[in-house]
């Protein structure tokens, strides 16, 4: 396939949570143009198995590349464990996924080398980011907590009341035990309470999925001489499988801006490119 | 361990390859004190079992952290393959090798995704830098050439005549041949002949150890703030096992510049700290 610098980056998700990566992305990339893709109809891909996230995923990256995408990311836990290797193998576009980047950063920052992770049930049950921690540094201690309850209380707006500090507090009292002095926050929700996260681990340096794949993206496109410049302030859209209007409210809230008009597409409707 | 920004960073190799290295962190980090150690008494490691290697990098990472170094860097492909996640089980400092950097970048360079190899047999044959290449993005295609001749020619200062420039064509053929844009230097010794290999791969992007990890350890060092600022100029010294003469006159060809006086050091009289 061609690469043009000028085409645009496409970003997918299940829901809303790949917005808090498309948020960094669009703070250090302000010259590329993005198109977001959030599968709401699918949602959520942790309910899924493999084999339909793979299929999914690859119609998802087809109608990407419907877009002349130059680049895709996978701003997706699930949808990354399942399917990133899947799908580099069956597409000639370069693919990038949350986790290795995060867990690379978090090698990096750790001086004690004691690393805390907080992600869903279904990530910590993976042990991909354990592992991915341990290709760095075999001698890294990862402390792993599963927070079933954080997402959906992120997701549904709860307030920030006693109950959801309580819940905060409790999830990291095993980091704090185990004195990691890095943590991953492994789920695209999770930067959406970046500062209780921060109060509740005082001198606990936070790793996230969003600036860690923004770096990524970016290095990347330095590396293949595809980074835009900033001659021209980069335009961004979104597009999802389910209502528009549930997507709109709640993807405003995600990004902290109105997202104008999101288009609804039938992803089974594409045809492999 | 204590960590103090002031400490200096440890670079060992099996001899003067790791030089190369030791170049572009001094190129890159000119803030930095470095101590390198150079085991020319052991030389050459791709002889030694996998064993002997473990015990043997050891000891030279107890020596180094006698010297209180703040970071190790395994400047030798096979003292990382044989030794790095052993050592990083064993002892409490940070250690980076050579390989994942370098097929890290690899994967954000390619275009095309068709990635070269040029390294010893022995690199070759462990299919070490595929896998981690493949770890990135499983669907690039890797061809790795082993040179067996290349490293022996540019230890003994072979003259840039015919004779090494046919060498260097036929170990350059089968990446020309699968049309790499990308080919990684995957021995310390090759960047002493560069502007070769940049002539013989016209349009390939080169990527070296040298280069990557010099990044790496900045990255590192920045993340957790144990970067030394640009207030005064960076000390160096060397150490070597063997011959320190040979070492000297070896070394100053490999660094473009003299060594100074080099200390011998017998690292088996090294006690674990």
């Amino acid at each position: 396939m061609e690469l043009h610098t000028n085409s645009p980056i496409g970003v997918f998700d299940s829901g809303v949570g790949g917005l808090t990566v498309l948020d960094e992305c669009l703070a250090s990339l302000p010259g590329e143009d993005f198109i977001y893709f959030g599968d709401t109809a699918f949602f959520p891909y942790g309910e899924r198995s493999v084999q339909q996230l793979r299929a999914r995923s690859l119609r998802i990256v087809d109608w990407l590349l419907g877009q002349q995408v130059k680049l895709v990311v996978v701003a997706c836990n699930s949808a990354t464990a399942a399917a990133l290797e899947y799908l580099q193998t069956q597409r000639e576009v370069s693919i990038i996924g949350v986790m290795a980047p995060e867990a690379h950063a978090a090698v990096q920052a750790s001086r004690n080398r004691r690393i805390g992770l907080l992600a869903t049930e279904a990530t910590v049950a993976s042990g991909s980011y354990e592992r991915m921690v341990h290709a760095h540094d075999a001698g890294a201690q990862v402390t792993s907590v599963a927070c079933p309850k954080l997402a959906p209380a992120i997701q549904n707006g709860d307030a920030f009341d006693a109950d959801l500090l309580e819940l905060v507090r409790d999830y990291a009292a095993p980091l704090r035990k185990a004195e990691v002095d890095t943590a991953i926050l492994g789920c695209t929700h999770y930067p959406m309470i970046d500062r209780l996260l921060r109060r509740t681990l005082p001198g606990v340096t936070l790793i996230s999925s969003g600036e860690e794949i923004a770096r990524e993206v970016h290095e990347t496109l330095e590396r293949k001489t595809l980074l835009r410049g900033l001659g021209k302030e980069g335009e961004y859209r979104f597009a999802c499988s389910g209502d528009p209007a549930a997507f709109v409210e709640l993807g405003s809230r995600f990004l902290q801006m109105p997202l104008g008009k999101v288009d609804q597409v039938d992803v089974d409707a594409v045809t492999a490119s």
